[in-house]
């Protein structure tokens, strides 16, 4: 599977022709933003979470983004009753199983999910695959990603072998595992110090998955855009608020041109 | 009624004086932004939610904002305790149904609220206005806005006349509904790739309501306070990232000036 | 004790070199910008408030942070367990009575917390601590802060000497008082038109609690660099907007230098 430039573009020209609903049941952390960057790119968020809703918001949706960061009962509920309904009209789930291995209340959310609906694209760190594949991964402290190992790629060939998912283990060089391994290096250090550009890549994650059927081009597409936009803002901003800002306006106004120039793929 | 520039200015320096006590019952994915609205605009924001306290909390507020942007059983029923209690006590009461046909969870709770305790102000796109209106609505894609249509309008006619309130319909241009209808041509086509920007409308008609009990008037004035800072906004924003900031930022600085220079209302 | 700017730049420092986990358990109108906030001063901030995890959560957290300010019934019982549990296990506790004596509900859950589980450090602003303390507290109109009187100092007292907590009153000075009273000047009134930053001064005494076990020392090098740090940032900021911009770029760009120029503590 090759990522090329031109069909990045190709993609987001889509999204923006089609403007497909992505219905996420996400952390209070980062609703704002994530809604934001899927704005941005050209999708249509909506944050619906109500056991009373969910199946028919998720009925009408191109993609659904389920995110574990900041969970509790009624909503894992409702997690499971969208995912449900999405498997059945074969919708796309994202999966974003943030601080997996930090609890067990989040590592056995994140396996049930997995186990019961497997989604189409898991996204997490290092530490969160290792702590949801077969072998028992190291305890993560927290939600910070730790130096990528082997043992993650093993994890996540673990998950897409048993579950079908494609799994994408983020950090300095983004992998992406389904039948090949993708590594897609761009991205810049900034981007680790503002909250939610994790839970952000999941979002866009679906935005990708809603247009184009390939999970596994669709995630390596949209870690692509992801580095890329971050790259681009990390060149003016001042900070990391500034960061966040300035990668809100290069979604927006990104071009095949900045694509072409800065994709880097690992060999 | 005529919406004059120096009649807005006057308004915004009575809010600044005054600085009235919003209560929000609101969505998680704004709460942030309206916050910041409602303080840059000169007002005093708070967001409670718990079924212990919205009664107590909404008899010290100057306007009660309910937002079902997110909602879920519990915040339902705090927002028709509070509502009760608003309407008791004569505080303007703010609806903005966020997502309105879209669900019918969201449509029967928009409905049911406006029948219970009939709002001062109801502002939504037109979608969620006409989903609301006595004519069965279209079904609505999410939260974005469709064209507005003479059929939005007619379903405000019906709000208005069933139900007392001044009802906005928001889109290019924005109409006030009431006796008279005003509409009002200011904002900027990338406010719509910023999320919560409605929503911060509806938080604005509360400032405005708290210091004015002609809602209609109070609504009108507030829609060109957001279509202008906007507007402004937008001549340096880099994208719908900075447009945010500079919308908070212009909101804070707004001259009287400015608004005699901006506003556009449509003839 | 004294304040200087040299051992606020080594705890500055610690924080960057130990990155502690700073648990929070938070309102949701601030949980993006405290957890930026944490990330910018060089903490891993983490918000997790479902009663499964809450207990494990803080055992791996170098501070928890609980702030009133969105509270509901199953959050509070939450903040209960996991300050039993932090006090078990000899980890600070940062306690944000937001809004209190604005509602019951507020006022007897801060007191409440504060004589079950004694927080090492409770932040608030006149009016709040005011409610908290043994004489019945002016009620507050919401959460803004009012002209900072000896009553507050007074009620600070009657805190500390009852319960061991260092207090810390904000306002344009900020009061710290345990066997001391500190007094820093720093900060820039824009601040108060921005949501949450009162909020985020809680969060940033919680990363320095965590590095450092003299709480009157790690509260008021905090409320310095807060303050500072907004000084520094509104000097380019075009209003509250790019205001909470500049903040989060400040914070992550802080200098000795920066801290030695500004550090103004009161006589």
């Amino acid at each position: 599977m090759k990522i090329m430039a031109s069909d990045i573009w190709q993609e987001i020209e889509k999204i923006r022709e089609k403007v497909p609903l992505i219905h996420n049941i996400t952390n209070y952390v980062v609703m704002n933003t994530t809604a934001n960057a899927l704005l941005a790119i050209g999708a249509s968020p909506v944050m619906a979470h109500a056991a009373e809703e969910v199946e028919e918001m998720v009925a009408i949706a191109g993609a659904l983004v389920i995110n574990i960061g900041t969970l509790s009962d009624k909503w894992v509920e409702s997690m499971f009753r969208a995912a449900r309904e999405a498997k059945k009209r074969n919708i796309p789930i994202i999966l974003d199983p943030v601080g997996a291995g930090a609890t067990r209340y989040r590592t056995e959310t994140a396996r049930n999910l997995i186990s019961t609906v497997p989604p189409s694209i898991i996204r997490g760190n290092a530490s969160e695959i290792m702590a949801l594949g077969p072998e028992k991964g190291a305890r993560t402290k927290g939600v910070d990603s730790i130096a990528l190992s082997h043992a993650a790629i093993d994890a996540a060939r673990g998950l897409n072998i048993t579950y079908g998912s494609t799994i994408c283990v983020s950090g300095e060089t983004d992998y992406i595992i389904d039948n090949d391994i993708i590594g897609i290096r761009n991205g810049h250090p900034m981007m680790s110090r503002v909250t939610g550009f994790g839970c952000t890549a999941s979002a866009l994650c679906g935005a990708f998955a809603a247009v184009n059927s390939n999970y596994a081009m669709a995630a390596a597409q949209a870690m692509a855009v992801m580095g890329i936009a971050g790259e681009i803002a990390a060149e003016t901003a001042a900070g990391p608020g500034s960061l966040q800002t300035a990668f809100l306006d290069t979604l927006y106004c990104l071009t095949a041109s900045d694509i072409g120039k800065h994709l880097r793929i690992k060999d």
